[in-house]
């Protein structure tokens, strides 16, 4: 079961090497070794890559556990995003549903199924991306499986502690409540809109679409403060208070005037009208990339309603509440509204908005 | 963001209805409604399916991960499986490596990729069949994700509890050991094997592939009983003693007269031979369902040294240790050999066979 990594029939060239050529077992330890640089010192892994399964602390007598899917072509190109790119996105998305629990992130475990045509640069350039963002998180990469598969497709299992604390589900708003978010909101949905255009600028709005950049820390600290609901905004703003508003019971309504309309935004939305009157892209390309916005929605509130995919967390306190630093109100909540009806308005009126993305449309 | 259940432009037909028609959020609805039907009663999950994360009991301290992929014409093929055995498999994988650990399953998590025309009564029994391996093994599904595919591509993270006892891993085997068995061997490969050529029977080596049986209970039961290291037989008996004896840097021996032969192998192979005289099935359909045989090696003793997906657990023993009744000795453990040499024996001889499924080849 010696990995071979002398291609048959042609000369070994290191850097062209497939994952096929490799073998699994090669290519296990390639992806292990890029991981295992990025461990957290600390010892808090018991049992690590290399045996059937991996061993973990659970301090808290209770675990936190999420699995999230990352499809080539659905959720990422490689065109526009490299794999270090890739790495990070597929880490970050599973981390930041723990900490919308007001988990601490522990550690992460990697399915990775690939084409055999795939390089191993590629794959050990997405190791290191996926362990640098679990490192930011606080977490170590602790095992994983590979297969091959006619497109990359990844699932990430995230694992966190609560430290001791009630964890902050979906269902616990009640009207009276502060809504308030903490991260960038439509960034990531504007950075897409500006690659499905060519487009190479604003950095920071590419940057946002390619490596999210979720604010592990305030989730547990918001579970600190008195969160009576979490989400991670993966879907849409609008969509996901949908889903808080909806498993809570409640009516919650956003105050457009207090979300955050970043310069970056407004630069976007003015370059984006522009192009659009010349060649808007085909509605395939930025769908199946994982554009979430509604036709004509590329206005800078129009990608903060409804443009998933930075992982903010968005969250619901006790009126009073002194919020801490990275957490700002951007609406309150309300009684169901007659009825019985619970759902999302904006600015006290329900509105019709496409709400965000769901897979298999 | 309510499921839409009519497709356009045709009447609504609920036995073909696919998954692209229904949604991501009604097949979530779905498959989550035939999985929660299977929870083990006791409460033992703090928050379950439907919210960013789910929550669990680790009440030893520590908590067992692990993660395995199951990609169709790779793992499974539709035509020879059907969904709920499917669903059986992917959380047999993983339960299998919890119990190899000296773990009880608690929990599972599946990443679900699939086409859009994937029948939601496809996705319906894969989820009754993998909560009914889950409730065999004692644990409940309590999250996942869903995405879009060409193929169906699965990943099931299971979790688990070690009760208090140290891990039991690959690393800890000692010379003079005993080497044990528990569950089936070979019959999974064998069961492949009568596939690949259209035979029907014997019934139960069909069952064993499609359907692998791990015995989960004799993972913990071996590490109550001392068992030095452990291992899921999954990539063939030889492979994975091999990695037994690679972590432990020790030489295993195995007695081919200890190997349990059963009537059910016995007439496999003989069919195998008469077939083989006429039509043999073409390597790549056998290769990319997992087979994972050697030219040549479709006999009894072929199958069990080197078939995988059994899931039978192979551990090792410290001398003179009564075994408990689901373990059977077939080997024992040497001091490497002459330089070092680690590595599995076959009656004392190093055996020219290849030694089990490698992904990528």
């Amino acid at each position: 079961m010696t990995p071979r990594v002398t291609p048959r029939g042609r000369r070994f060239v290191e850097a062209d090497i497939t994952i096929g050529e490799l073998g699994e077992f090669g290519l296990i330890a390639r992806m292990a070794a890029r991981m295992a640089a990025r461990l957290p010192r600390g010892g808090r892994v018991i049992v690590g890559i290399g045996d059937d399964a991996a061993v973990l602390p659970a301090p808290d007598g209770r675990v936190v556990a999420t699995t999230d899917l990352l499809v080539e072509g659905r959720h990422f190109r490689r065109d526009w995003s490299g794999p270090r790119d890739v790495g990070h996105k597929a880490a970050a998305r599973s981390l930041a549903d723990v900490a919308a629990m007001g988990g601490v992130p522990t550690a992460l475990l990697v399915a990775f199924a690939a084409p055999p045509d795939l390089p191993v640069r590629w794959a050990e350039e997405f190791s290191a991306g996926l362990a640098a963002e679990c490192a930011r998180g606080g977490a170590a990469v602790v095992g994983g499986d590979v297969a091959q598969a006619t497109a990359i497709t990844l699932a990430a299992t995230a694992l966190g502690d609560l430290q001791g604390r009630p964890p902050v589900t979906r269902a616990g708003a009640r009207p009276g409540d502060v809504v308030a978010v903490a991260g960038t909101l439509g960034h990531s949905a504007a950075g897409l809109a500006l690659l499905s255009r060519g487009r190479n600028a604003p950095a920071e709005l590419l940057a946002a679409h390619r490596r999210p950049m979720p604010p592990y820390d305030a989730g547990p600290q918001a579970a600190l403060y008195g969160a009576t609901a979490m989400i991670d905004v993966s879907d849409g703003l609008l969509a996901d208070l949908g889903h808080v508003a909806e498993a809570s019971g409640v009516l919650i309504d956003v105050a457009t005037h207090l979300l955050p309309v970043s310069r970056a935004l407004t630069e976007a939305a003015e370059f984006s009208i522009t192009a659009a009157a010349g060649s808007p892209p085909p509605p395939e390309v930025a769908r199946s990339a994982g554009d979430a916005q509604a036709p004509g929605a590329d206005t800078p509130l129009g990608w903060i309603l409804t443009g998933g995919e930075d992982h903010a967390l968005a969250a619901t306190f006790p009126p009073g509440t002194g919020l801490p630093g990275r957490w700002s109100v951007i609406g309150r909540v309300l009684p169901p509204g007659a009825g019985h009806r619970t759902g999302v308005l904006v600015d006290g009126k329900r509105r019709a908005m496409r709400g965000g993305w769901e897979h298999f449309r």
